[in-house]
């Protein structure tokens, strides 16, 4: 069992590992602090490309200083050879640390208890923490690991009585530039990006970062088509078949109606934001088409309020799913 | 200008002010306060049926104690004569009172102003505040002084994606008991509730107050048809109509979505709650109907949220009309 002391210094592992994400991938986006008499030493994250290891970059800052230090790191640190590298455990095991606070396991084969285990044969104190935001943190590279798909953000940007466009279609603008700009910052986060085939045509979105600083992490764009896709698009035609996209830790689904039913009708949305907008429009487009409920029981229990912020006029929810 | 000490002593007035509420009609609730050297000396708010007024009620309680103090009340004190009692203004006057600082001028062109005047004539200090707290308390009875109709508050309870129910019209429940409850509680607090002749003859709603000690103050039962109402109900056929809604000063809508739609497309919503539970529903029956909406353009700038609660695992929004 960790202390809260221990949590806060995950969290902070936590708020560093947002850095790599997600120019780390293929490797998850890990962070690290190294800490000593209350005082950190040395931060790290995992660098674009994967490398160098979050662990590397704090144990390289802290020097000297990590002898007899504590690591707090997200994830459990890998234990098998690379050509790219030493292990994190073997330079654990070189930097005199006394403690490891691990967030996560790693679920990957080639680790998954194995990089614990070397630790605390050599003597050092491991603990794993089950920290919420190391987690949180990590759940791109969690569902891929153990469900083989990525992890899934339906965003929604409606009025507040859920519609999406009046009759005739149009639908700039429901929500406001800050709650647009908020949205950006979520695509500069994720891998991939994906419309449905109709709002592709219908809308033509460029589905890009167009924030300062951060254009080139637009994410890859994908349509949910059975058809070719548009050059610079990459088809999805299946979302349950394996590899549909590639090696995506996060997917963010921006729409429409019909895609965003086809992800929820196959329960693959892990996390849900709703931007709303101070506008009510009556008749017109929902903001989700049909998810195939056959009763209003079976509709509850499965999400949880997570945040709320306020976007200048219009507001976002964010929800969970319960699993 | 009144100060912020001043605001707060209205603020504690209007509070008081709500107990009055509904039992006060005809007259407007009110609720006062006595402050002498910073310590409450009396307060009073409008008894069922309307008298005695909140200012008697508070200087019955000060008594001696009142002279040389301050009342803050939520309105301009009455001035005409009454069968019923002696003017406000008359007895602030032989109270011996220097101070008085009111909420909101009185509208009703009986008083309006008059009782500011006599009060100033007499060299009683008077402040007229602009409290936001008594403006609000008092909305039911500004809007059908001012506008000859109900302040309007239109409730909704829905789905994340803004359905009341699935296709089949399933729709109990979506909300949870806190949300329930809390809807009961509004309830308590308004003169009549209406819902939409389809919803009436579906869901055959009682529309009562079933929280224990408030079932008296169960509203007056309103049902929108051109046809003949129930037993117990009152049927309304043109919401526009003179006295469409009898004496009512607050009127609360619970829907259907024609309803809903009805009022929002006679610009008649003064006031929005919006009950969400955490759950999608996709393809179903959407919260509101047509409301003629030309352009997104023309649907900003109509709403401003105000208010926003945790219930249970629902949330409610609060949005007041901007006009």
């Amino acid at each position: 069992m960790s202390s809260a002391d221990d949590l806060r210094w995950l969290d902070a592992a936590a708020a560093l590992a947002a850095r790599g994400r997600p120019l780390s991938r293929p490797n998850p986006a890990v962070g690290a602090v190294v800490v000593k008499d209350g005082v950190v030493v040395g931060r790290g994250w995992t660098q674009a490309g994967g490398r160098p290891h979050a662990e590397a970059g704090a144990l390289a800052q802290a020097n000297d200083a990590a002898r007899g230090g504590t690591l707090y790191v997200t994830l459990e640190p890998c234990a098998h050879a690379s050509q790219r590298g030493p292990s994190c455990t073997s330079l654990v095991l070189a930097s005199g640390l006394a403690r490891v606070v691990i967030g996560v396991e790693d679920p990957d084969p080639r680790t998954a208890g194995s990089g614990i285990a070397a630790l605390r044969a050599a003597g050092i104190a491991v603990e794993l923490s089950g920290s919420p935001a190391a987690r949180a943190s990590l759940a791109g590279y969690l569902t891929r690991t153990t469900l083989g798909r990525p992890h899934v953000t339906l965003k929604l940007a409606t009025s507040l009585d859920g519609k999406i466009a009046i009759p005739d279609g149009s639908s700039q603008w429901i929500t406001g530039p800050e709650a647009r700009a908020h949205c950006h910052v979520e695509r500069a986060r994720t891998d991939a990006i994906l419309v449905g085939g109709g709002t592709l045509r219908a809308d033509s979105p460029r589905l890009d970062v167009r924030l300062p600083g951060l254009e080139p992490r637009s994410p890859q764009r994908m349509v949910l088509t059975s058809g070719p896709a548009p050059e610079g698009w990459t088809g999805v035609a299946d979302i349950t078949a394996h590899g549909a996209f590639g090696d995506a830790q996060c997917l963010f689904v921006e729409g429409g109606a019909q895609a965003a039913a086809t992800f929820l009708a196959a329960d693959m949305v892990d996390r849900l934001l709703i931007y709303r907008a101070p506008i009510i429009v009556g008749d017109g487009l929902p903001c989700i088409g049909d998810i195939g409920l056959g009763s209003l029981a079976g509709a509850h229990e499965r999400w949880r309020h997570v945040d709320r912020r306020t976007l200048g006029s219009d507001a976002l929810d964010v929800y969970e799913r319960l699993r």
